[in-house]
Protein backbone atom coordinates (compact mmCIF):
# COMPACT_ATOMS: atom_id res chain seq x y z
CA UNK A 1 0.00 0.00 0.00
CA UNK A 2 1.05 3.30 -0.74
CA UNK A 3 2.59 5.37 2.44
CA UNK A 4 -0.21 6.98 3.78
CA UNK A 5 -2.92 8.75 6.71
CA UNK A 6 -5.75 7.13 6.57
CA UNK A 7 -8.53 8.95 7.82
CA UNK A 8 -10.81 7.60 11.21
CA UNK A 9 -13.91 8.60 12.07
CA UNK A 10 -12.50 11.04 14.52
CA UNK A 11 -10.34 14.08 13.19
CA UNK A 12 -6.84 14.09 14.29
CA UNK A 13 -6.91 10.81 14.13
CA UNK A 14 -5.21 8.84 11.59
CA UNK A 15 -4.25 5.27 11.06
CA UNK A 16 -0.97 5.01 8.83
CA UNK A 17 -0.13 2.34 6.15
CA UNK A 18 2.35 -0.34 5.80
CA UNK A 19 4.19 1.73 3.44
CA UNK A 20 4.05 5.15 5.76
CA UNK A 21 5.20 3.01 8.64
CA UNK A 22 8.73 1.86 6.44
CA UNK A 23 9.06 5.58 5.85
CA UNK A 24 8.75 5.67 9.82
CA UNK A 25 10.69 3.20 10.85
CA UNK A 26 13.62 4.81 8.42
CA UNK A 27 13.27 7.39 10.28
CA UNK A 28 13.63 5.86 13.59
CA UNK A 29 17.27 4.35 12.20
CA UNK A 30 18.02 7.69 11.08
CA UNK A 31 17.52 9.88 13.87
CA UNK A 32 19.07 7.43 15.92
CA UNK A 33 22.64 8.46 14.54
CA UNK A 34 21.79 11.93 16.64
CA UNK A 35 23.00 10.54 19.56
CA UNK A 36 25.70 8.11 20.48
CA UNK A 37 25.77 4.37 20.33
CA UNK A 38 25.69 3.61 24.10
CA UNK A 39 22.50 5.73 25.09
CA UNK A 40 20.03 3.84 26.36
CA UNK A 41 16.53 3.65 24.62
CA UNK A 42 12.83 3.48 26.50
CA UNK A 43 10.17 3.14 24.76
CA UNK A 44 6.92 4.75 26.71
CA UNK A 45 3.51 4.09 26.64
CA UNK A 46 1.19 6.60 25.50
CA UNK A 47 -0.16 6.88 28.58
CA UNK A 48 1.33 8.04 32.02
CA UNK A 49 0.15 8.52 36.08
CA UNK A 50 -1.24 11.63 36.09
CA UNK A 51 0.41 12.52 39.07
CA UNK A 52 3.74 13.17 37.21
CA UNK A 53 1.70 15.16 34.94
CA UNK A 54 0.69 17.29 37.61
CA UNK A 55 4.04 17.64 38.98
CA UNK A 56 5.53 19.23 35.79
CA UNK A 57 2.25 21.49 36.01
CA UNK A 58 1.47 20.43 32.32
CA UNK A 59 -2.38 20.67 33.25
CA UNK A 60 -1.69 24.31 34.12
CA UNK A 61 0.38 25.47 31.32
CA UNK A 62 -1.71 23.63 28.33
CA UNK A 63 -5.16 22.68 30.18
CA UNK A 64 -7.10 22.06 27.20
CA UNK A 65 -4.98 19.71 24.81
CA UNK A 66 -4.20 17.42 28.20
CA UNK A 67 -6.31 14.04 27.41
CA UNK A 68 -7.54 12.47 30.86
CA UNK A 69 -8.39 9.28 31.36
CA UNK A 70 -11.74 8.27 32.84
CA UNK A 71 -12.66 4.44 34.14
CA UNK A 72 -15.84 2.72 35.71
CA UNK A 73 -15.02 2.34 39.59
CA UNK A 74 -15.83 -0.66 41.43
CA UNK A 75 -19.23 0.31 42.18
CA UNK A 76 -20.02 1.29 38.54
CA UNK A 77 -19.23 5.03 38.28
CA UNK A 78 -17.34 6.38 35.93
CA UNK A 79 -14.59 8.54 37.34
CA UNK A 80 -11.01 10.21 36.44
CA UNK A 81 -7.87 7.85 36.49
CA UNK A 82 -4.88 7.79 37.83
CA UNK A 83 -3.68 8.22 34.26
CA UNK A 84 -3.34 10.63 31.52
CA UNK A 85 -2.14 10.35 28.01
CA UNK A 86 1.10 11.33 27.50
CA UNK A 87 1.81 14.84 26.14
CA UNK A 88 5.57 14.32 25.65
CA UNK A 89 7.87 11.89 25.90
CA UNK A 90 10.35 13.10 28.33
CA UNK A 91 8.44 13.60 30.91
CA UNK A 92 8.51 9.58 31.38
CA UNK A 93 12.52 10.06 31.81
CA UNK A 94 12.13 12.11 35.26
CA UNK A 95 10.77 9.72 37.34
CA UNK A 96 13.03 7.23 36.39
CA UNK A 97 15.30 9.34 37.61
CA UNK A 98 14.25 11.14 40.79
CA UNK A 99 16.27 11.49 43.75
CA UNK A 100 19.18 10.02 41.69
CA UNK A 101 22.41 11.45 42.00
CA UNK A 102 23.92 11.26 38.55
CA UNK A 103 27.67 9.51 37.85
CA UNK A 104 28.04 12.50 35.02
CA UNK A 105 26.23 13.69 31.80
CA UNK A 106 22.94 11.28 30.89
CA UNK A 107 20.92 11.21 27.42
CA UNK A 108 18.00 8.96 26.82
CA UNK A 109 16.55 8.24 23.74
CA UNK A 110 12.60 7.90 23.69
CA UNK A 111 10.08 6.71 21.69
CA UNK A 112 6.71 7.77 22.33
CA UNK A 113 3.45 7.71 21.20
CA UNK A 114 1.75 11.57 22.36
CA UNK A 115 -1.35 13.11 22.77
CA UNK A 116 -2.76 16.74 22.13
CA UNK A 117 -6.40 17.64 22.47
CA UNK A 118 -5.78 20.17 19.42
CA UNK A 119 -8.88 21.86 18.63
CA UNK A 120 -7.71 21.87 14.57
CA UNK A 121 -7.05 19.22 12.26
CA UNK A 122 -5.31 20.73 9.33
CA UNK A 123 -2.60 18.35 7.64
CA UNK A 124 -0.47 17.68 10.31
CA UNK A 125 -2.13 18.48 13.03
CA UNK A 126 -2.32 15.06 14.79
CA UNK A 127 -3.86 14.24 18.09
CA UNK A 128 -2.34 11.06 18.35
CA UNK A 129 1.23 11.33 16.96
CA UNK A 130 4.80 9.61 17.00
CA UNK A 131 7.34 11.65 19.04
CA UNK A 132 11.16 11.44 19.55
CA UNK A 133 13.17 12.49 22.19
CA UNK A 134 16.34 12.39 22.96
CA UNK A 135 17.05 13.66 26.77
CA UNK A 136 19.93 15.30 28.10
CA UNK A 137 20.94 15.99 32.20
CA UNK A 138 23.84 17.73 33.18
CA UNK A 139 24.85 21.29 33.81
CA UNK A 140 23.28 24.74 32.51
CA UNK A 141 25.97 24.93 30.07
CA UNK A 142 26.38 21.91 28.86
CA UNK A 143 22.62 20.94 28.26
CA UNK A 144 22.80 24.33 25.99
CA UNK A 145 25.34 23.45 24.20
CA UNK A 146 24.17 20.03 23.76
CA UNK A 147 20.89 21.39 22.17
CA UNK A 148 22.44 23.91 20.30
CA UNK A 149 24.98 21.54 18.67
CA UNK A 150 22.04 18.68 17.90
CA UNK A 151 19.74 20.99 16.72
CA UNK A 152 22.27 22.10 14.16
CA UNK A 153 23.40 17.84 13.42
CA UNK A 154 19.30 17.44 13.00
CA UNK A 155 19.06 20.00 10.51
CA UNK A 156 22.06 18.70 8.46
CA UNK A 157 20.20 15.41 8.44
CA UNK A 158 17.13 16.43 7.40
CA UNK A 159 18.90 18.61 4.58
CA UNK A 160 20.28 15.59 3.59
CA UNK A 161 16.95 13.78 3.23
CA UNK A 162 15.56 16.80 1.32
CA UNK A 163 14.23 18.83 3.93
CA UNK A 164 15.31 22.68 3.89
CA UNK A 165 14.07 23.67 7.41
CA UNK A 166 13.95 27.05 9.07
CA UNK A 167 14.85 27.20 12.30
CA UNK A 168 12.09 29.55 14.46
CA UNK A 169 12.14 31.00 18.10
CA UNK A 170 9.09 29.84 19.83
CA UNK A 171 6.97 29.59 22.78
CA UNK A 172 4.61 27.02 24.08
CA UNK A 173 1.36 28.24 22.63
CA UNK A 174 -0.67 27.92 25.82
CA UNK A 175 2.11 30.48 27.91
CA UNK A 176 1.09 33.55 26.19
CA UNK A 177 -2.57 33.13 27.72
CA UNK A 178 -2.57 33.91 30.79
CA UNK A 179 0.96 34.73 31.41
CA UNK A 180 2.49 36.92 28.94
CA UNK A 181 5.64 37.71 30.96
CA UNK A 182 6.31 33.72 30.79
CA UNK A 183 5.94 34.08 27.32
CA UNK A 184 8.32 36.91 26.59
CA UNK A 185 10.47 35.64 28.96
CA UNK A 186 10.54 32.01 26.98
CA UNK A 187 11.44 33.63 23.79
CA UNK A 188 13.82 36.29 25.21
CA UNK A 189 16.20 33.50 26.77
CA UNK A 190 15.41 31.10 23.40
CA UNK A 191 14.68 28.20 25.60
CA UNK A 192 12.63 26.84 22.78
CA UNK A 193 13.76 26.69 19.28
CA UNK A 194 11.91 24.84 16.22
CA UNK A 195 12.71 23.48 12.74
CA UNK A 196 10.07 24.22 10.52
CA UNK A 197 9.02 22.08 7.59
CA UNK A 198 6.57 22.12 4.50
CA UNK A 199 3.92 19.11 5.25
CA UNK A 200 1.31 19.73 2.86
CA UNK A 201 0.98 22.81 0.52
CA UNK A 202 1.19 25.77 1.99
CA UNK A 203 1.09 24.16 5.57
CA UNK A 204 4.18 25.10 7.42
CA UNK A 205 4.70 22.96 10.62
CA UNK A 206 7.36 22.28 13.36
CA UNK A 207 8.98 19.15 12.99
CA UNK A 208 11.52 18.99 15.72
CA UNK A 209 12.25 21.43 18.35
CA UNK A 210 14.78 21.72 20.87
CA UNK A 211 14.11 22.82 24.17
CA UNK A 212 16.08 23.93 27.46
CA UNK A 213 14.35 23.47 30.89
CA UNK A 214 16.52 25.64 33.20
CA UNK A 215 16.70 23.07 35.93
CA UNK A 216 12.66 23.01 36.35
CA UNK A 217 12.39 19.07 36.07
CA UNK A 218 15.70 18.78 37.92
CA UNK A 219 14.09 20.50 41.08
CA UNK A 220 10.85 19.10 40.31
CA UNK A 221 12.16 15.38 40.28
CA UNK A 222 15.46 15.87 42.84
CA UNK A 223 17.63 14.71 40.43
CA UNK A 224 20.97 16.17 41.22
CA UNK A 225 24.81 16.20 39.24
CA UNK A 226 27.74 14.26 39.96
CA UNK A 227 28.75 17.65 42.58
CA UNK A 228 25.20 17.45 44.57
CA UNK A 229 23.74 20.42 42.54
CA UNK A 230 20.63 20.31 40.73
CA UNK A 231 20.57 18.89 36.81
CA UNK A 232 19.71 20.62 34.35
CA UNK A 233 17.43 19.62 31.23
CA UNK A 234 17.04 20.07 27.67
CA UNK A 235 15.29 18.11 25.03
CA UNK A 236 15.20 17.12 21.24
CA UNK A 237 12.12 16.44 19.59
CA UNK A 238 10.96 14.77 16.82
CA UNK A 239 7.47 14.30 15.39
CA UNK A 240 7.73 11.42 13.01
CA UNK A 241 4.39 11.47 11.26
CA UNK A 242 4.81 15.29 9.97
CA UNK A 243 8.45 14.39 8.97
CA UNK A 244 7.19 11.48 7.07
CA UNK A 245 4.13 13.99 5.35
CA UNK A 246 7.19 16.13 5.01
CA UNK A 247 9.13 13.57 2.98
CA UNK A 248 6.12 12.93 1.51
CA UNK A 249 5.25 16.24 0.03
CA UNK A 250 9.08 16.53 -1.30
CA UNK A 251 9.60 13.50 -2.72
CA UNK A 252 6.11 12.54 -3.80
CA UNK A 253 4.37 9.30 -2.93
CA UNK A 254 6.13 6.58 -4.72
CA UNK A 255 8.63 6.08 -2.63
CA UNK A 256 10.42 4.20 -5.26
CA UNK A 257 11.23 6.81 -7.04
CA UNK A 258 12.90 9.30 -4.17
CA UNK A 259 16.39 9.93 -4.53
CA UNK A 260 18.72 7.34 -3.78
CA UNK A 261 20.52 9.32 -0.93
CA UNK A 262 17.61 9.68 0.90
CA UNK A 263 16.18 5.84 0.23
CA UNK A 264 19.61 4.93 1.44
CA UNK A 265 19.35 6.88 4.54
CA UNK A 266 16.17 5.58 5.42
CA UNK A 267 16.52 2.13 4.78
CA UNK A 268 14.29 1.93 1.90
CA UNK A 269 13.76 -0.65 -0.47
CA UNK A 270 15.33 -0.12 -3.31
CA UNK A 271 12.49 0.44 -6.68
CA UNK A 272 11.23 -2.97 -8.29
CA UNK B 1 20.16 -2.20 28.86
CA UNK B 2 18.95 -5.89 29.47
CA UNK B 3 15.60 -6.46 27.88
CA UNK B 4 13.10 -5.51 30.73
CA UNK B 5 9.88 -3.78 31.59
CA UNK B 6 10.86 -0.76 33.57
CA UNK B 7 7.93 0.57 36.39
CA UNK B 8 6.40 3.71 36.66
CA UNK B 9 3.97 5.68 39.29
CA UNK B 10 1.16 3.98 37.76
CA UNK B 11 0.55 -0.10 38.03
CA UNK B 12 0.29 -1.64 35.00
CA UNK B 13 2.39 0.97 32.81
CA UNK B 14 5.36 0.54 31.88
CA UNK B 15 8.67 1.31 30.24
CA UNK B 16 10.29 -1.10 27.85
CA UNK B 17 14.47 -0.70 27.64
CA UNK B 18 15.88 -1.27 24.35
CA UNK B 19 16.49 -4.83 24.81
CA UNK B 20 13.22 -5.65 25.22
CA UNK B 21 12.26 -3.79 22.22
CA UNK B 22 14.47 -5.62 20.37
CA UNK B 23 12.48 -8.63 21.45
CA UNK B 24 9.17 -7.30 20.38
CA UNK B 25 10.86 -6.06 16.88
CA UNK B 26 11.62 -9.73 16.46
CA UNK B 27 7.98 -10.98 16.99
CA UNK B 28 6.49 -8.52 14.82
CA UNK B 29 8.60 -9.87 11.74
CA UNK B 30 7.97 -13.44 13.30
CA UNK B 31 4.69 -13.14 13.04
CA UNK B 32 4.36 -11.42 9.92
CA UNK B 33 5.20 -14.83 8.40
CA UNK B 34 1.75 -16.00 9.57
CA UNK B 35 0.22 -13.69 6.68
CA UNK B 36 1.07 -13.67 3.36
CA UNK B 37 3.51 -10.99 2.16
CA UNK B 38 0.86 -9.38 -0.18
CA UNK B 39 -1.84 -8.77 3.23
CA UNK B 40 -1.84 -4.82 3.57
CA UNK B 41 -0.54 -3.94 6.86
CA UNK B 42 -2.06 -0.73 9.20
CA UNK B 43 -0.86 0.85 12.09
CA UNK B 44 -3.75 2.15 14.59
CA UNK B 45 -3.12 5.10 16.96
CA UNK B 46 -4.32 4.15 20.80
CA UNK B 47 -6.94 5.78 20.59
CA UNK B 48 -9.93 5.19 18.58
CA UNK B 49 -13.66 6.99 18.27
CA UNK B 50 -15.56 6.82 20.69
CA UNK B 51 -18.47 6.21 18.32
CA UNK B 52 -16.91 2.66 16.87
CA UNK B 53 -16.78 1.19 19.92
CA UNK B 54 -20.59 2.07 21.00
CA UNK B 55 -21.44 0.41 18.06
CA UNK B 56 -19.91 -2.68 18.73
CA UNK B 57 -20.94 -2.41 21.99
CA UNK B 58 -18.06 -2.40 24.05
CA UNK B 59 -18.60 -0.33 26.70
CA UNK B 60 -21.70 -2.58 27.01
CA UNK B 61 -20.06 -6.04 27.17
CA UNK B 62 -16.62 -4.78 29.20
CA UNK B 63 -17.99 -1.91 30.82
CA UNK B 64 -14.94 -1.97 33.05
CA UNK B 65 -12.24 -2.25 30.88
CA UNK B 66 -12.81 0.99 28.63
CA UNK B 67 -10.85 3.87 29.42
CA UNK B 68 -12.48 7.16 27.93
CA UNK B 69 -10.54 10.12 26.66
CA UNK B 70 -11.75 13.58 28.80
CA UNK B 71 -11.07 17.28 27.90
CA UNK B 72 -11.63 20.40 28.45
CA UNK B 73 -13.96 22.47 26.40
CA UNK B 74 -13.91 25.79 24.47
CA UNK B 75 -15.49 27.03 27.80
CA UNK B 76 -12.54 25.10 29.76
CA UNK B 77 -15.42 22.44 31.12
CA UNK B 78 -13.93 19.05 31.75
CA UNK B 79 -16.18 16.84 29.25
CA UNK B 80 -16.34 13.47 27.55
CA UNK B 81 -14.26 13.86 24.73
CA UNK B 82 -15.23 11.79 20.85
CA UNK B 83 -12.41 9.20 22.03
CA UNK B 84 -12.10 6.46 23.67
CA UNK B 85 -8.48 4.23 24.39
CA UNK B 86 -8.24 1.39 21.70
CA UNK B 87 -9.43 -1.76 23.80
CA UNK B 88 -8.19 -4.60 20.42
CA UNK B 89 -6.79 -3.47 17.09
CA UNK B 90 -9.07 -5.30 15.13
CA UNK B 91 -11.65 -2.55 15.77
CA UNK B 92 -10.10 -0.03 13.73
CA UNK B 93 -10.78 -2.37 10.71
CA UNK B 94 -13.98 -2.48 10.37
CA UNK B 95 -14.76 1.43 9.83
CA UNK B 96 -12.36 1.16 6.91
CA UNK B 97 -14.51 -1.46 5.05
CA UNK B 98 -17.53 -0.30 6.28
CA UNK B 99 -20.83 0.10 3.72
CA UNK B 100 -17.78 -2.25 1.01
CA UNK B 101 -18.66 -5.02 -1.21
CA UNK B 102 -15.39 -7.12 -0.63
CA UNK B 103 -13.97 -8.62 -3.57
CA UNK B 104 -13.24 -11.61 -1.98
CA UNK B 105 -11.08 -12.80 0.75
CA UNK B 106 -9.60 -9.98 2.62
CA UNK B 107 -6.70 -9.75 5.53
CA UNK B 108 -5.69 -7.33 7.27
CA UNK B 109 -2.35 -7.30 9.46
CA UNK B 110 -2.68 -4.35 12.41
CA UNK B 111 -0.10 -3.59 14.64
CA UNK B 112 -2.25 -1.60 18.00
CA UNK B 113 -1.21 -0.42 21.51
CA UNK B 114 -4.16 -1.55 23.71
CA UNK B 115 -5.59 -0.39 26.71
CA UNK B 116 -7.78 -2.15 29.38
CA UNK B 117 -8.61 -0.54 33.02
CA UNK B 118 -7.18 -3.81 34.87
CA UNK B 119 -8.05 -4.09 38.46
CA UNK B 120 -4.87 -6.44 39.30
CA UNK B 121 -1.51 -5.76 38.06
CA UNK B 122 0.12 -9.07 38.65
CA UNK B 123 3.38 -10.03 35.98
CA UNK B 124 1.98 -9.70 32.23
CA UNK B 125 -1.54 -8.34 32.99
CA UNK B 126 -1.10 -4.81 31.84
CA UNK B 127 -3.31 -1.73 30.88
CA UNK B 128 -1.18 -0.34 28.42
CA UNK B 129 0.27 -3.22 26.13
CA UNK B 130 0.76 -4.27 22.07
CA UNK B 131 -1.04 -6.26 20.01
CA UNK B 132 -0.25 -7.38 16.70
CA UNK B 133 -3.76 -8.67 14.84
CA UNK B 134 -4.53 -10.54 11.82
CA UNK B 135 -7.95 -9.94 10.92
CA UNK B 136 -9.88 -11.56 7.67
CA UNK B 137 -12.98 -11.03 6.64
CA UNK B 138 -15.10 -13.83 4.55
CA UNK B 139 -17.53 -16.19 4.13
CA UNK B 140 -18.48 -18.29 7.90
CA UNK B 141 -16.67 -21.48 6.47
CA UNK B 142 -13.58 -19.73 5.46
CA UNK B 143 -13.49 -17.14 8.65
CA UNK B 144 -13.59 -20.58 11.17
CA UNK B 145 -11.12 -22.30 9.32
CA UNK B 146 -8.69 -19.55 8.83
CA UNK B 147 -9.17 -18.97 12.59
CA UNK B 148 -7.99 -22.84 13.37
CA UNK B 149 -5.22 -22.97 10.53
CA UNK B 150 -3.43 -19.93 12.06
CA UNK B 151 -4.20 -20.90 15.11
CA UNK B 152 -2.07 -24.16 14.60
CA UNK B 153 0.54 -22.24 12.66
CA UNK B 154 0.40 -19.84 15.24
CA UNK B 155 1.34 -22.51 18.24
CA UNK B 156 3.94 -24.24 15.87
CA UNK B 157 5.74 -20.82 15.42
CA UNK B 158 5.58 -20.48 19.19
CA UNK B 159 6.92 -23.81 19.73
CA UNK B 160 9.93 -23.43 17.68
CA UNK B 161 10.57 -20.10 19.70
CA UNK B 162 10.37 -22.84 22.66
CA UNK B 163 7.17 -21.52 24.01
CA UNK B 164 4.79 -24.70 24.57
CA UNK B 165 1.54 -23.35 24.60
CA UNK B 166 -2.08 -25.00 25.74
CA UNK B 167 -5.13 -24.21 23.91
CA UNK B 168 -8.34 -23.45 25.82
CA UNK B 169 -11.50 -22.56 24.68
CA UNK B 170 -12.07 -19.18 26.43
CA UNK B 171 -14.93 -16.58 27.12
CA UNK B 172 -14.24 -12.66 27.48
CA UNK B 173 -14.50 -12.24 31.18
CA UNK B 174 -17.69 -9.74 30.95
CA UNK B 175 -20.09 -11.68 28.83
CA UNK B 176 -20.68 -14.22 32.12
CA UNK B 177 -22.08 -11.26 34.35
CA UNK B 178 -24.72 -10.25 33.22
CA UNK B 179 -25.56 -12.46 30.32
CA UNK B 180 -25.00 -16.05 31.27
CA UNK B 181 -26.52 -17.82 28.14
CA UNK B 182 -24.05 -15.53 25.89
CA UNK B 183 -20.72 -16.84 27.77
CA UNK B 184 -22.47 -20.10 27.06
CA UNK B 185 -22.92 -20.07 24.06
CA UNK B 186 -19.50 -18.61 23.41
CA UNK B 187 -18.02 -21.42 25.23
CA UNK B 188 -20.01 -23.84 22.99
CA UNK B 189 -19.86 -22.86 19.82
CA UNK B 190 -15.95 -22.18 20.88
CA UNK B 191 -15.79 -18.75 19.29
CA UNK B 192 -12.50 -18.07 21.43
CA UNK B 193 -9.31 -19.83 21.51
CA UNK B 194 -6.25 -19.02 23.26
CA UNK B 195 -2.72 -20.02 23.23
CA UNK B 196 -1.34 -19.97 26.91
CA UNK B 197 2.00 -19.92 28.10
CA UNK B 198 3.89 -19.18 31.58
CA UNK B 199 4.69 -15.11 31.34
CA UNK B 200 6.27 -15.53 34.99
CA UNK B 201 7.15 -17.96 37.51
CA UNK B 202 3.20 -19.65 38.60
CA UNK B 203 1.93 -17.01 35.78
CA UNK B 204 -0.01 -18.47 32.87
CA UNK B 205 -1.43 -16.40 30.76
CA UNK B 206 -3.18 -16.20 26.73
CA UNK B 207 -0.13 -14.78 24.83
CA UNK B 208 -2.09 -15.15 21.91
CA UNK B 209 -6.02 -15.93 21.09
CA UNK B 210 -8.42 -16.74 17.46
CA UNK B 211 -12.20 -15.41 17.33
CA UNK B 212 -14.29 -15.79 15.51
CA UNK B 213 -17.24 -12.81 15.68
CA UNK B 214 -19.57 -14.87 13.05
CA UNK B 215 -21.56 -11.98 11.45
CA UNK B 216 -21.30 -9.51 13.80
CA UNK B 217 -19.00 -7.06 12.94
CA UNK B 218 -19.93 -7.25 9.41
CA UNK B 219 -24.20 -6.83 9.92
CA UNK B 220 -22.88 -3.38 12.12
CA UNK B 221 -20.48 -1.71 9.29
CA UNK B 222 -22.64 -3.28 6.47
CA UNK B 223 -19.91 -5.17 4.93
CA UNK B 224 -20.87 -7.80 2.27
CA UNK B 225 -18.79 -10.47 0.27
CA UNK B 226 -18.90 -10.86 -3.41
CA UNK B 227 -22.26 -12.42 -3.85
CA UNK B 228 -23.90 -9.68 -1.46
CA UNK B 229 -24.48 -11.67 1.21
CA UNK B 230 -22.97 -10.20 4.70
CA UNK B 231 -19.07 -10.89 5.61
CA UNK B 232 -18.19 -12.70 8.49
CA UNK B 233 -15.38 -11.53 10.32
CA UNK B 234 -12.26 -13.52 12.24
CA UNK B 235 -9.33 -12.61 14.44
CA UNK B 236 -5.85 -13.70 15.37
CA UNK B 237 -4.16 -11.57 18.16
CA UNK B 238 -1.03 -11.71 19.75
CA UNK B 239 0.46 -10.27 22.66
CA UNK B 240 3.53 -8.44 22.01
CA UNK B 241 4.81 -7.84 26.11
CA UNK B 242 3.28 -11.05 27.05
CA UNK B 243 5.39 -12.92 24.28
CA UNK B 244 8.75 -11.04 24.98
CA UNK B 245 7.91 -11.86 29.05
CA UNK B 246 7.40 -15.31 28.12
CA UNK B 247 10.20 -15.90 26.13
CA UNK B 248 12.78 -14.25 28.76
CA UNK B 249 11.06 -16.13 31.67
CA UNK B 250 11.63 -19.33 28.78
CA UNK B 251 15.28 -18.53 28.08
CA UNK B 252 16.51 -16.12 30.39
CA UNK B 253 17.55 -12.36 30.50
CA UNK B 254 20.67 -12.69 28.47
CA UNK B 255 18.86 -12.75 24.87
CA UNK B 256 22.85 -13.40 23.63
CA UNK B 257 22.77 -16.51 25.30
CA UNK B 258 19.48 -17.91 23.95
CA UNK B 259 19.10 -20.67 21.61
CA UNK B 260 20.63 -20.23 18.22
CA UNK B 261 17.27 -21.00 16.23
CA UNK B 262 15.56 -18.49 18.89
CA UNK B 263 17.62 -16.08 17.86
CA UNK B 264 17.93 -16.34 14.18
CA UNK B 265 13.48 -16.51 13.84
CA UNK B 266 13.90 -13.33 16.19
CA UNK B 267 16.70 -11.61 14.52
CA UNK B 268 18.74 -10.56 17.36
CA UNK B 269 22.37 -10.32 17.17
CA UNK B 270 24.49 -12.97 18.22
CA UNK B 271 26.37 -12.50 21.56
CA UNK B 272 29.30 -10.74 20.98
Amino acid sequence: MKPALVPTPAAGVHLSTGGFEAVVHGLASALSTLAAPDVPRLRTPPVIARQTIEEVGYHESFPHLLGRVFARTDGGALAESDLVLLPAGCYCVYPVHAGERLHGPTEVSVEATCFRQEAHAEPGRLRSFRMREFVRLDTAERCLAWRDDRLAAARDLLAELGLETTSEVASDPFFGRGNRLLRKLQVERELKVELCAEVAPGQRQAVASGNYHTDQFGRLFAITGPDGAVAHTACLAFGYERLALALLHRHGEETGRWPDRVRKTLDLEAPR
